[in-house]
């Protein structure tokens, strides 16, 4: 990496927290100078606008949550391990990011408003629902998982409840919602392979 | 109502979409004046602050989706028949406002942020979890639901998959993901109900 570049991730690794707290509105290039020490031409020389740093933020911070999320999943052997260690993974690390989960905010914020960020959330999601289809479709493949599973109806319900869960468990401040969901979760999943 | 109540009235009515779809800070106070036809000084006349309006349009939100989606609770028998009646609602209707949820919304919005907003989100999720659980100890009490059930297990369960789900439904711009959400709550229910 040169210099430049290296600056140039800083600001990303940095704006990342903030616009995930606070919003796309909510974090302005101030907030970002402040974080970075850097004047508002050190930052735009790296970035053509607040858009563009925002996208960047936003594939830095989806990353490094899929990261933390299906790390380690190829070694998982069977459908249903790789569906609990998933669901486990988010219970105990539900926010490696300081605000939350980077796409339930983004598409909280962005729905009604920032295209660009949209279309990048729309795109984070997928490949989620992609990676857990797919286990599905294995699972069912090799009789782990009742044929009568809805590999898309699984992998919408396992999303939403999980980040609904997330966004109770930052509110109330502990993770009850969360073990909660967990639970239900795998009732859930033994009417599929009981 | 006097004139001065009606038009506070009206200003909170115009303002709650638009906190709604845009969060605290990205409606500003030109954006209500805008809404409104008022000039700064006539909003301000009423409210002491963009914090106050917030939390006045909030409640007016709330109090509008609490009324929709539990209007005619208590004409309907039976619990499992009532949380199926929930369900529904929210599948048929799930944002009377634009922007979706209020309750999902500023619960993202303010959980790293506004105290006042964050507080007024709290009671209005305990509000719900309180319905929930009121009709789920019914119904075991009525031996219509298992003992095994735990009640606010059941609530975070439903209100999580289906807060989620509509933010998966907006992003998405259809309704499979709360199509098939209110499908896997369905098979849960039969779990405890079996
Ligand atoms: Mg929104
Ligand atoms: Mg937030």
């Amino acid at each position: 990496m040169t210099k430049g570049e290296e600056t140039r991730q800083r600001i990303v690794e940095l704006a990342a927290p903030l616009f995930n707290q606070r919003g796309y509105a909510g974090c302005s290039v101030a907030d970002i100078m402040e974080a970075t020490g850097l004047e508002k031409g050190g930052i735009y020389r790296y970035f053509d606008s607040k858009e563009e740093l925002a996208a960047e933020a936003f594939k830095f911070s989806v990353a490094k949550i899929r990261k933390l999320r299906t790390d380690d999943l190829d070694n998982i052997p069977g459908a249903v391990e790789k569906l609990r260690y998933v669901m486990d993974r988010f219970v105990s690390e539900p926010s490696p990011l300081k605000g939350g989960c980077p796409l339930m905010n983004t598409a909280i914020d962005a729905d009604d408003g920032n295209a660009a960020l949209r279309d990048l959330v729309q795109q984070a999601f997928a490949d989620w629902r992609r990676r857990i289809t797919t286990i599905v479709r294995q699972g069912i493949r090799d009789g782990e998982i009742s044929k009568s599973c809805d590999p898309m109806e699984l992998a919408d319900t396992l999303i939403a409840s999980l980040e609904g869960a997330l966004m109770l468990t930052r509110l109330d401040g502990n993770k009850r919602a969360l073990k909660h969901v967990r639970h239900s979760m795998d009732l859930l999943l033994s009417a599929y392979t009981g």
